[in-house]
């Protein structure tokens, strides 16, 4: 046995065992069970080291937070995750950072149940691909298209502390212990907002997940819908902690550093009482933030009227790598 | 527009449109149907640059080679190709490489009808990873592990061109020009066999494609199925350029080098009528080159009797990269 297939044992030691995986790790393929009334959703996204995640990031985190943004992508449609693949690039073995990667994504695996199927493990520089399959009922996966005039705008949980998290590890802020490590936890072990996807189905007219950062987020929303949208800066979901960094640091860690993976979504006005049902069920919190207009673009206002703009060029605080 | 988004644009422009992808690029995930008589057959595969391919292969050969591979592992499972995703890894933005880049990943994707459905694009090393979802009629996927003893080995095409390409690629060999241009069209553009592999559900019992070379996937087949093979080094189907380069090279390219994406399969004795009708529907050929045994191991024995082992240690011809 070389030392790849050696790593390979690692990645069949999931405890979960879906009973529509009829063939898993081991063939040329894997083989899955569709139910009729379900279609197949699928996402991929790449995390590479030092791009993505700091170099120095632990590997337990590195293994949670690869199939967390990919499951952050179903969660956004609205499905059930199902099935999920793993290519792992790595520049060597290394079996004890193995076995901590493999804890992390297979704790959050578990959380989830989506079975783990198949994969690849190379030799190159740090990096990492999980393709996640999910499953919803057919035709109410959640869209970014559907987004109409008048619809109110809300957003899952709080904005920013993944940005927050940035800046306290690479040492440009120093948040008290607590703080430090709350912020922490929310850039290297993000909560993909799976249940709250689901219970938006038949509800929210659009829903898309926060990865770029608000602006660029909600913009990618609005353009797939053709409509345009105004949002109030004080309504906008913040930490205490953001809030006490706020005149320092400004808005882009809340608007436009990304990697919160709340969700976004868009709700008829009709559907506000069925929301608030759908709410009470969630510890996360869905705020109103905006409201769907005819005018194309994006309008972000804070208290004073006055618009905010993300820093094109010169000196931001949470461009810390590219 | 940023450079990346720039990108995504050249992924949007496959002219091929299944109508079971009911979303594809551009939300947060793509949404498939699957027919209720057939399974999903998934698999997934990375390309390191520098390690999977000579750091100077062209675009084109790369985008054809990065689907090739994984339609490859489709065909071993007898799966019809239906949609992938691309994980792309650039180190700069270089449009014009891009361009041959799909160029040569949609010309394959056109000749097998399998559409891109989404992917991301990243900063970083050069590194490709395709998922390939494919379908199968329900319980007719060919496994690795259903040989049984009495079954007789077949392998598809010729092996050890795709090693020859390698070395004369590298200069190592040094090919009249027609045969050196035959060799390095077998590494750098290997055709999957997708219809040969469709062809043999139902009459296969194991199935297994050659990546790894002949030694190390026959191996794998064995494995999964708990028996041993012999195979006869007389019969291994081989160009008239390698069988030349026979004497220099010996047999490694043709057994441990791998990269000739040729299947190789197993065949109860009462099959044989049935996989000639097929093999005349191929140019490829269908070669007889062992037959499974209750001893457990792969015997390769030349004409001699004597018996072929790899090269553990020590110079290898075609070890040219790890």
């Amino acid at each position: 046995m070389n030392e790849f297939e050696l790593i390979r044992h690692f990645f069949t030691r999931q405890s979960l065992q879906r009973a529509d995986v009829i063939v898993g790790i081991g063939d040329d393929a894997a083989v899955l069970e569709v139910a009729a009334d379900q279609q197949l959703v699928t996402s991929t996204d790449t995390l590479n080291a030092g791009i993505h995640f700091p170099l120095d990031t632990e590997a337990s985190a590195i293994g949670h937070k690869c199939l967390a943004v990919n499951l952050s992508d179903l969660a956004a449609m609205g499905a059930t995750p199902a099935w999920f693949t793993l290519n792992l690039s790595l520049p060597q073995v290394d079996l004890v950072w193995i076995d901590a990667f493999c804890h992390g994504m297979f704790a959050l695996a578990g959380a989830y149940g989506v079975q783990l199927v198949g994969g690849d493990t190379t030799r190159g520089p740090l990096a990492i691909t999980v393709t996640v399959h999910g499953l919803v009922p057919r035709g109410q996966a959640l869209l970014r298209r559907g987004a109409h005039v008048g619809d109110l705008v809300y957003v899952t949980g709080q904005l920013g502390d993944a940005g927050l998290g940035l800046l306290q590890h690479v040492g440009t802020l120093q948040l008290p212990e607590a703080e430090g490590a709350q912020v922490l936890r929310r850039l290297h072990l993000p909560t993909p907002r799976v249940r709250e996807g689901q219970a938006l189905r038949g509800m929210a007219s659009a829903c898309i997940d926060v990865s770029d950062g608000l602006a660029a987020d909600m913009g990618h929303v609005l353009a797939a819908s053709g409509v345009g949208a105004r949002l109030d800066l004080a309504c906008i979901p913040l930490s205490p902690t953001y809030r006490r960094c706020l005149p320092q640091l400004g808005w882009e860690g809340a608007l436009t550093h990304g990697d919160d993976y709340e969700l976004c979504f868009t709700l008829p006005v009709a559907q506000q009482g069925a929301l608030q049902q759908v709410a009470a069920r969630f510890s996360c919190g869905f705020t109103r933030i905006g409201e769907i207009e005819a005018q194309p673009g994006l309008r972000m206002m804070d208290e004073t009227g006055k618009e905010f703009h993300a820093r094109a060029a010169g000196y931001d605080h949470f461009r810390v790598s590219e």
